[in-house]
Order: C-alpha cells, then structure tokens, then sequence
C-alpha cells in the first residue's frame, strides 16, 4: 500500500485549528520556535530493516501479522513511515538478513519513496546455513584465524553491497565475548578484533565510515570483548580516523552516565552515531523515551553543546538510528512513537537557553543550571514537533493516522497473516 | 548407552592411591569429615529435562550433537549423569516440552536407572501449536478470564501428568509482566495471578507442594508480576500451607543479598527450594558456582543454619535443582561441573564452626565471624567430595570419565549429530 | 524575617499577565483543571527538619552560611517555604538532633506560620553524648538486650516527645545491618528487630501510626536488617494494623521498578508514605524529579489508581515528606524546587485519563496506554501548579522570590555566616 | 610498642608442627610450590597512613581507641604490621592529613621498622583551614581557574614532600564531578582536569609515576569528571609516559569486569597499581577478599597473564596497596586480614597452570579453561602462605599473634583512649 498527499491532508484537515492554537500559543511563549523547526525537519533517522517484524526473547516470540517477508516489503514499511512523519527517509540494512538481488531495482524502489541507505551492519553472531565455520566462539576476536579471515570477509561483502546501495558507513556489532572466566584471554582477544578490523577498515571506501559499537553485557556472557565505550574508542583511535564509536543506549551498565560518555565522545571527535531506544533493567530494546525520557533529553542536549563546539558540519556524518525490538506492539506504530519521543527530546533540547546556562555554570549556579534545563524539559514541544511535521507534508498525528487508515490490516490483506519478517 | 559399576571402577583404580593421600589428610585435620560424608552422600540434585539440550539467546543457538530427542533419551541422559557422580538421582520435566504418553514406562526406566520424578514444570510462556488463546500479553495475570482459565487448566494437567510420575511437587514460573509503563494494572495483575493460583493450589493433592518462582527482570520487560521475594512470600502466604517461594540464583536486581533472602524464607518456614545457577549480570543461567563462588557457600551457610533450626526433616523437602542454560559446553559435562560446584559449597558449608560462630556473633566480634567463613571456604574439600562419591559408588572424577569415555561420541553415534532437544 | 502578604503580592503582580495567558490556555486544552488545582491545593509536603542545613559526605561537607542553628529557626525556615508556596505546612522532627525544651512554646511558634507537626523521628544509629551503651553494632537489632532496651526506650522518648507536639506518627529508620559476613545471624536480627518493635508498637497512642523504613544499603554494609519492601512489610504484617512500610524513593537496588511497589502495598493497605528525593546511582538524595522525573510522575500515578481504588480518605493518613540532602545548593531553594516538582508529578498524575487507560489495559492495547501516560506526562502543568499556588496565597515563582527577596542574605544577617544546623 | 624477633619465634614456635605437616602436604601435591613462595616473599602492599584509624559514614563514626594521633605512630603502627607479616614493607601518606615536619627524622624511623615510602596523596577534596579558595564546587576541574591553580600547587607541594621522603608516585584521587543534571560542562571540566594534571605533570621528578584513579560514583553525585577507566587513560595518553591508571577495586558501576579492565590496561601498558578493597553494593571499603575472594583471584590471574607477556620488570613499578575503612574491626586487624587474602588470591593465581590454559584457550575448550582456573583457586593455599611468612620472619598467624599479644590494649596504654587518627 501507498499514503498519498490527499491521504495526509485528509488527517489532517479536521485536526488543523486545534493544532494552531497550540502552536500559536507555544510560538508566542517560545521566540526561537522557527529555528527548531528548521532542525526538525532536516533531522532524519534511520529505520533498521530488522525492527519491521516482531521480536522475542529466548523464551517466545508472538508473532504479528503482515510482516514484510522481502527486503522490497521492508522498503515499502519504512516508506509507509516516513510518508506519515517525513523523519524517517532512511533505511539501515541487515546482511544477510536482507538480500539485495539487484541493488539498482531496491535503490529506485527506495528512491521513489524519498528513502537513502543508512549504515550497512554485518552478521557474525549467528550462523548462517552456507558459512563454513562456526562464529559459537566469536567471530572477529577468535583464536582460530580461519573463522576471524571468514568474519571479515563476511563484513568487506557487507561493505561491497553498501556500496552499490549507497551507503556511507558499517556498523559492527559483535556478540564476541565469554561465558566463563578461563574461556577467553582478554588481550588477546582485543588484539585479534584489532587485526581483524583493521583488515576490515583496509576495505573502507575514502568517504565511508566504520562504527564500532560496543555493550556492556549479554544474557548468559562473562565478558563482551568489546564492552564499553574505553574499548570501542580504543579500537577506533588505532583505526584511524574513519573509525567511530557507535552508541547504542541500553548497552551500558546499570546506571551508567551515558550523556557524559556522548559529550566526551564528541569532544575527542569520536562519536559515530546512535542506536536509539529505552531499557529499564538491561538491553531491553524498549520504544526510545518511554522509561527515561529525561535521559534521551539530556543527551541530547549533550549533543547540541557538542556540535555547538564543533561544527554542526558534524552532525550530518552522525548516524542517528532506532534499535529496538517489537514484541507486544505492531512494529511500524512503535517506530512512530520511538521517532516522535526523538524529536520531543531534540526540540527541547534546542529550546534550552544555552548563554543563560553557560553562565550559570561559569558561577556555580547549580540551581539555576539545573531550572534552565528543567524549564526546557518541562515545557510541551509537541505542537512544535507537529508542526515541523505539518511543513514537511507529513502527518499531523502519525499513530492516530496509521490505525485510522487501518493500515496493518491492509497490510495483511496484501501479504497475508502468516509472512515472517527475517531479524531478531 | 550405559554406564556400568566396572565402568566406574576402572576410572577410580588409578586415582584411588592419590585421592586416598588426599582425604587422609584433610581427615586428619578435619574432625568432623564422617559427618559430612554423609550429608553429602544424602544430597541428591535434581536435573532439568530442558537442561539436556543446548540453550541458546534471541540471536544465536550453536546446536551440539548427539542431544537427547526424546524423553526416554533425556531420563537416559540424566541416569548417565547419576551413574558418574550419584548425586543426580532426580529429573525435573517441562511440560510440555516433555511428552509423556506412557507413564509407567517412563517411570521404569527412570527407576531402572536410580531416578525418581522432581517437581513438575508448566509452561504458559510460550505459545504451543494446539493452543487457543496467546499467552503474548501473560498468562496466569491476564485481563483475560478465557485466557487465565486456560493457563489454569495447563497448569491442572501438570499436575495430573506428575500425579502419574510420582512428583510431588508442581513449579510455576510465569513471564507474565509488562513491557511499558500503563501497559498494566500492577494491582489487578496480581489479583490475577492469586486467584489462578488459588485454582491450581484447589487441585494440589494432600502431599504436593507450589513452589512460586519469581524473577527480577527478563529482557525487553519493565515489571514483572511476581517479580521479588517479597511478591512471592505474599502470594504463597495467601495461598496457604502448600504454598512456598522457590529461589532461583539468576533471579534478583544486582547486589541482591540473596543469603540473606533464603535466612528469612527459611525463618518463615516458606523456603520451597532452589534453582541453582550462576550470573555474571543478569539471569545469565551460568554454570553453578562458576562465577561468585563464595556466595554460593554463604547460601549453603544460611541454609544449614535455618535447617539446624527448623530441623533437617524440613530438608527432604526442600527442591534442589539446577536450572542452567548451556551455550558453550557440552549439556552433560556442564551438569556435572555445576553438581561439583554445589556439593563443594555445601561441604564447605558443613565445615563451619557453628558454636563458635554464634559465639562470635554474640559478642560481636566481627573479624572472628568472618575468619570462621574464611576458614571453612579456604579448605579444600575436594577429597571430601570425592571420598562421598567413591562410597556411593561413583566415579572419583566424574568430568574426566566423561571425557575418557568420550560419552558424547558415544551418544552421537547412537542418535546421529541433528538431534536436538526440545527446550530453551 | 518573615514573609507578609504584600511580600507576595509584590511578587506575583508584574507575573501575573503571563500567568493568566498560560493558565487560559492550559484550561481551555484540559477541562479538569479545577479538580486538579483543588487537589494540589489540599496536598501538603512535609519538611524534614534536618534537611535545612547544609548536608555533607564522609569526604567533606561545605558549609553554608545563615543556616537556622535552634528548631525555633528550623521552624522559621519551615514558616519561611510555606509562605512562598503554601505547600509545605508541616515539619518533621528528628530527636535527637532537635531538642524540644518547651512543646507549648514551639507548637505556638509553629501554628503562627501554619505548620503542624508530621511524623517524629528517632535516631538510633549515631551514638550521643550521654549514651550509655553504643550503637556501632546495631541498635533495634542488637545481640544485646541491653542495647535493645536502650533503644527501644529512645523510641518511646521520641512518641512521648512527639503527643506534646501533636504529632500522629513515628518514622523508625535503622542503620542496622552487617558490614561482613559472618557477622550477623539474619534470623535473630530479623526477630530481635521485630521484638524491638513490638515493644515500641505497644507505647503508641491509639490514633498513631508505626512507619517502617526500609533501605537496601548503605556505604560500607553487607546486609541492612530491614532491607527492602517484602522484610517490611513482613514488620508491618506481624506488628500490627497502626504499622506500615515507609517508601524511601532512594533507598532500592539499582533498576527497582518502584511504582509497582508503591502499587503492592496500597493494595495491602500498608503503605505508611514517602520520603520523595531522586538519586543517579545509590542513595543519592538529590532534589525531587531532578533525576527520573518520569518515575516520579508513574509513582503518582499508581498512587491516585490505589487511592481511587482504596478510597481518597487513606491519602490523609499518608505521610508525604521530603528526605533529601543539600550539599550543592541553598537548601531552602532546594527544598521549594523538591516541592515543585513533586506537585508537577502530582498534577500530571491527575491529568492521566483514568477510564481510557482502563480500556486499554483491558484490551491490552499497549500503544494506547503508553500514549494515555505520556500525554499526561508531556503537558506543560506549570501553570495549573502555578494557579493553585495562587489561589492558595502564595508566590507564582518561589524560587525566584526567594532570590529576589535576598531571603538568605537576610538570614544570615540575621543569624550569622557561621551558624551550624543540628543534622546531616 | 614494638615487636621482637623472639616474640614472633615465641608465636610460632607451638604452631610449627602443624605448619610443617600442612606445608609438605601441599609441597608433595603441588611441585612449583618454591616458585610460588619467592613471588610471596617479594611482594609488599602498602598500607595508606587512613586506613589505621577507625572510618565513618556520613551517619555516623563509631571510633576505637589506642589510635595513632601523630604520623610517628602511624608509621609505628604499620612497622607493627610488617613485624606480623613482613609484606606491609610501605606506607602511603595523605597530605594535608599527615604532617611531616621532619622528613630526615621521619625516614630514619620508617627505615628502623623496615618501611619504604609508596605513593604519597593530594586531597582536594576537603577544605582545610588555612586555605583560601573552596573545592566545593571541585579542584582540577573547577571553573575557576584561580581554584585550579590553588589544587595544583597543593599537588606540587606533596609531591616536593614525597620527594623528601623517598616516595616515587603520586596519587591522584578527585572527587570533582556534579549534582545535578546542568551543573557541569562535561566536556570543559574534562579539558580542565587534563591542563591541571598537565601542571601538575610538568613538576614530576623523571623517576616518578603519576596514578590518575577513576570513581564511578560518590553519594550526591550525578557525574565523576574521571568516572572510569576510559576517562583515565584518555588523561594518562594525553599526560604522557609517566602517567598510569589506579584502579580501585570499589570504584565500578555494577556488575564491571574488572579483571578484563585490568588485562586490558596492563596490554596498553597503563596500568599505575591498585587500591585494593572489598564491596557488595557500592565503593563499601571493606576487607580485601571478604565479598568476593573469586573475583580478587581474577584479578590476580591478569596480572600474571599480563606480567609474563610485559615482562616481570614492569611488576616493580605497580602501586599495590590496600584502600579499605575500617568502621567495625580493630584496623590495624583488618589491615592483616586484607593482606592475607591478597597473598592468597596472588598464590592461587601463580599456581594456574598457564600453560594448559593457553592450550584450552587455544582450542576453545571452556570446560578445561574453567576447571584449571577452578583447580587453582579451590587449592587450600594458607601454608603456602604461612611458610612465605615464616621464611621471612613473620608469624605464622599474624591475627591470632595480634590478639595474643594484646597489641590493641598496650597500644592504648601508650597512647590513651581518646586518640583519633586522622584522616577518613
């Protein structure tokens, strides 16, 4: 199925002079609403092909229904997304989760829908039916040099299909770690990742980047090889300087400071980008903004000092994407809501009086540094975040539009109950 | 394949000569070793049928060979683990991931082989190809009567089907829980959850025990229903006098002081029993004791100062099993090592110099107290365990004749390398 | 100094335009504004005296200047933030760090600023001067009766103390616990501490209620004695109908999901009330909301569910009260911004639209509640705070009058730089 | 008070039988026992001058008496300890808690009592009297730089101090971070911290090490400006060659690996020494090896890996030193506790079977890498130990030679009741 323009403008009618009440009132209250708007509207984030189906855990998987069972039906998803909030005109791509057949035909097909190619991630935590070696004990960090040459092979095909897609970049996450304490020497498991990375980085084109995202933990793990930010940035100082840390939010520690890690990140000229969603106890892979709001806030708010620093030439190199797993809700609404809890939390961040804070820090003024951000926090950005949507030709309220169309059930009807999406 | 008593005899004739310098020493310095031996001979841990087979994550599952296809291949199994360490003498079976059509044949054979029935698990958090209604948003909690009933009546027909086998005891853990904050009434959801338990509890013969399991937190969760002990104790308390808190190690938010949770249970005379397993982050299901030893033995410490307290009649009641996943190792070898673990800590545990712990404790010399742990955990007790096996006629080192007989090449020929077990 | 009503008139005037514009605008979007507002305006945050002095870590403590060095100026800096936002009407004493010589006296000084007097709260986990016997082991808990006695009689001291002042409460808060193990037997600690209470329990007037604190650790401690909800309530449950738990929001494992708490024992008609701060990583004892406002508004919203449920009578019995520390900042700004923010999480709690979340829970429609929450926690309820502050006699911004009135210049005027609150 | 060679012959004489029984036990089981006890005998853990008296919370300090009231008597006290064990051959200082008046009188003693100077301390962490500017608001990171300034020359001051008395490192432990969300510019007070340590830095003697220690979190704190190991290598880089890592065992967020922390900075090459200590929940300073013996053996068998890859030289310059509190025990008791459980973490580690390791390792055999690191740590090392002492003209048990002597009573007969040591 397709949204249309008159789609669009049909939602929207009834609900326009509710809306500019809101905004009329929000704009008389807030002067710089029209350059947050302006950020809006240029602020895309990616839409990972593997969340467009339901996810499990190790115990179940409840599947939905009208997954896209091929990579053409996972364009058209996300087109379907980005038709309803113009926000999400990208689409990251899993290998080999997704085969691309004939990369021309998937480019014009994501072409017509105003959608690019986002970071290309590679695979090399499950086994897949035509690999020779097994990736059990790891992949880019394993003793055997066979399997690591096979795991980087994987990921410079991985490049080599970016490539013809039209991406700029390649994230590697790897499941590499250890369940026991002995398993693994730690050095030398660095130190082979290192190798088997740089052989990786060697087939990096001039204008490509390479992600390295790292976490903390994995149910049924001892150590994860790579397990933190110190690690990953490690990894990607010895690279060089196409090599970037990828911050994924629920991969950290309990309690972890992650906006202080961003800034730092940004500082050393290191940050890679994002894999946004919400946790409350581990990698919980939970819609963005629905446990700790004011956490995506405040990084975000990080963000905007750093790129106040330096450049916002920068911004355009980050890569801003969701990655998250849908198990109790339809997919494509939760990635609605994951996409609109990004924005509130950007646009709020912009609203922050950034010399007034400056200022209060410079004197110490820790009540009136924490009021500063809490005022922005505090203050309800959604009829700005509408009406950057409302400019775009986008959806006024993307949720409520997508269950008035009805557009899982049409979904269905055009594939069916029982199509799996390939992912988690 | 089976193992026989000159099996085991041709394993120990070479070691004997080394164990026996090795417990004649530690006999002269440990008094009370006679004492131990025989608890240790007495303590039987119960195997889980879902243990047997290889577990796996939401990503990847690296299958092993040779799993067991069948449940008279998982009863085969579990006696092979008991012929090597005579500590083993029970099955625990998942319902239904274990298809018992013929029961008495199925008890023949567990008794051919020395194995009685453990409790009985049920399983509504998965949905089963029969099944009428989804367990996607919980089971025993649901806003749901139909699909509450229903979780009732699986529950009903564990029961029935252990009836038949002779367990006497039923355990219940559910995945019932939320994922979004709204997503549940906490109040409603545990009304919920008694008042299908009540129903369980009403079908409970005379003799049977509930064991109420609860968990802290699964992946992609944001609460979970019987989610601490304190949940659990409430539920059980309600439930009435067959009604206990089962304890399982990978269950808790971190830092947890679990000893100290098992002391209370135990005062409350509403210990049911224990999952054993070990953790490095989360319910990672690890091999027992392989990661925080010490704790292990501080439980085992607990548990005999509750038992010296309520009586060791308590004891034979109490449900001792583990409940690992095995990712890495072979299923087998890791049940033994995990056996191994326990029985060490236990031993350890006996050693303790109750009378002058108290003493210690009475007047609040700390640094006594804790040299009087210390002094039990630093011994090495491994002869101790191994003289209580050699007298039970088991092997002296069951892991090393697992691998000297290469079982598992055994077992793969036998069953061919694709089999795999139902299960995690 | 004093706060006089022209004080606030002068404040509120030259705000009051914008006020109104905000205030129109929110009634005119959330027609049940009113009902909110009456709520905020009956709902009182009771000031803990010892949190009006400048706080401190084993490390450092830097003082601040002005700060009130008798209760009568502890009882002036109370008069002082209930003047500004009439919210903060009651103060909670801490015996000993509070001597009270003359209860008339005091209760005049008190009425006159129209406080009254909230929960009373022994100290058992310091050692006085004139002490007989130390706490260093344990008070409630301690292996010696003596020691108990001790303070069970300083329990009771405290009662009698708090009927002069018309106090209807005692808050028991114990440092008690282990620093290793070994040290403590869990089981005698546990029924030495409920003996203890009982004692205590018995001296209370009919009219009282017993609260029951609980905390999960504390620096330098192995086990805590009363360490979370199931050993308090199990107190509770044991001592009696005038017992109940007490929530401390800072004093839970990392990740606990503390509204299902808060939600558990409303439905067992024992919870006794909160002490509201925030924290990042242990017990922090930050300013309210300053950290996980969202927890802050969910904890709400299971309350007004329960006392929709229980009946709003129960919410008079509740104990509402601030526990947190000032090293950073003035602590009476501090303390206005804590009440802010706690009544923000309140007013939005009572915008959540109660009917519609209960169908969608009963549909299981997760998209939908989550938005039903969200909603409500993304209006800008300041000036509905705002209004009921108004109608109430108090300042639009009392923060900003504070500063503006050079509040704390004026102290230390008054008192000078060098005065030492009692307390923390 | 001072103890003889005749004293220590007098304890050990009526324990030797034992002793030899249990140490040719072991000798006869495991061959590399020399090996073993030479790494013993060369290895010193530093006492820190705080840690002989009694510590405290922000609650409350319970103080024991006999303490050292002049640094004389702490560097008697520590001689004490040497005498017990002869493997606390160096103490550590804090300045301005220690006043060194006489540096050439105070080396004289140290030197009497066989004791070295290890790395001396700044504190910028506390206001002292005679100081001008405030760290309220932090030292090395503080905006202003006139506050930076002052904590520089502080650092210069103690290291031209350390330099008088032998001292070869200088620790630096800041707790600069923030409160509240807003206080701080992460990324200025990171950049801050770099140019005051680079100052600091350039006043470093060419033989000297400056170890830069992280903390993951303090009470009341939001952010650490070197909250991990990540933050303190990016410092120890960018200082330069004679900048090192200090890991703290206490100073993790939940859950850390730091044994992979530690393998990973002695792989960079960075790793400065250790504070050693115990927790269960958060930086507890508790007895080395009292919480988890497992994890400290871990750590141990890192180093070891690591050493025998650098090269056993770099062992030398390692900072290796205990950083507990002492609030219950006897400290200078504790002390001997805290070294005895690192020389058998150290002991288990060197008798790791390396070399079959690396052949498991090799061949991913997780069952053998667990049960040789198991084998090792399970061994009853405690003669290996005591016949190290013994060899060193140590007593064979320092604690019970400790109370036997009754060193508290005559130390409290020397120095009085009401001694109070300073520092923590």
């Amino acid at each position: 199925m397709k949204i249309h323009n008159q789609d669009i403008e049909s939602h929207n009618a009834p609900r326009i002079a509710k809306h500019q009440r809101a905004f009329q009132y929000i704009r008389s209250e807030v002067p710089e609403v029209e350059a947050v708007i302006e950020r809006l509207q240029q602020f895309q984030i990616a839409i990972p092909s593997w969340a467009l189906g339901t996810g499990g855990t190790r115990f179940g998987r409840f599947s939905g229904k009208g997954e896209p069972g091929t990579l053409e039906q996972k364009i058209e998803d996300v087109g379907l997304l980005h038709a309803l909030n113009q926000s999400s005109g990208a689409i990251s791509l899993h290998i080999p989760w997704d085969n691309v057949d004939d990369a021309t035909k998937v480019k014009e097909l994501a072409s017509s829908l105003g959608l690019s190619f986002d970071a290309v991630n590679s695979n090399t935590f499950q086994d897949q039916d035509a690999q020779e070696l097994s990736y059990k004990f790891g992949s880019l960090h394993h003793v055997d040099p066979a399997v690591r040459k096979q795991a980087v092979q994987h990921n410079i095909d991985v490049i080599n299909r970016g490539i013809e897609l039209g991406s700029k970049s390649l994230t590697v996450w790897l499941a590499d770690g250890s369940s026991f304490p002995g398993q693994l020497n730690f050095r030398e498991a660095f130190q082979n990742t290192l190798s088997s990375l740089q052989e990786i980085y060697a087939h990096l084109p001039e204008d490509w980047k390479l992600f390295v995202e790292y976490k903390a933990f994995e149910p049924f793990f001892y150590s994860m090889t790579i397990g933190d930010w110190g690690q990953s940035l490690l990894l990607a100082n010895k690279l060089g300087p196409k090599a970037y840390t990828l911050v994924d939010l629920g991969h950290h520690l309990p309690n972890a400071n992650i906006e202080q890690i961003v800034s730092l990140l940004l500082m050393e000229g290191k940050l890679g980008g994002f894999h946004f969603n919400d946790s409350k106890y581990s990698d919980d892979d939970l819609t963005a903004g629905s446990i700790k709001p004011y956490q995506l806030f405040l990084i975000f708010n990080e963000l905007i000092d750093g790129l106040d620093h330096l450049g916002w030439d920068h911004a355009t190199g980050l890569g801003w994407m969701i990655d998250a797993s849908h198990n109790m809700k339809d997919p494509l609404v939760d990635l609605l809501q994951s996409v609109e809890a990004i924005q509130i939390a950007y646009a709020q961040a912009l609203l922050v009086n950034r010399s007034a804070l400056k200022q209060a820090q410079a004197k110490n003024d820790v009540v009136g540094a924490q009021e500063i951000l809490q005022d922005a926090f505090r203050t309800d950005v959604r009829p700005i975040v509408a009406e950057a949507r409302l400019r775009s030709g986008a959806a006024l309220q993307p949720v409520r539009m997508f269950n008035d169309l009805e557009i899982r059930k049409r979904l269905i009807e055009e594939r069916g109950e029982n199509t799996v999406a390939t992912g988690l």
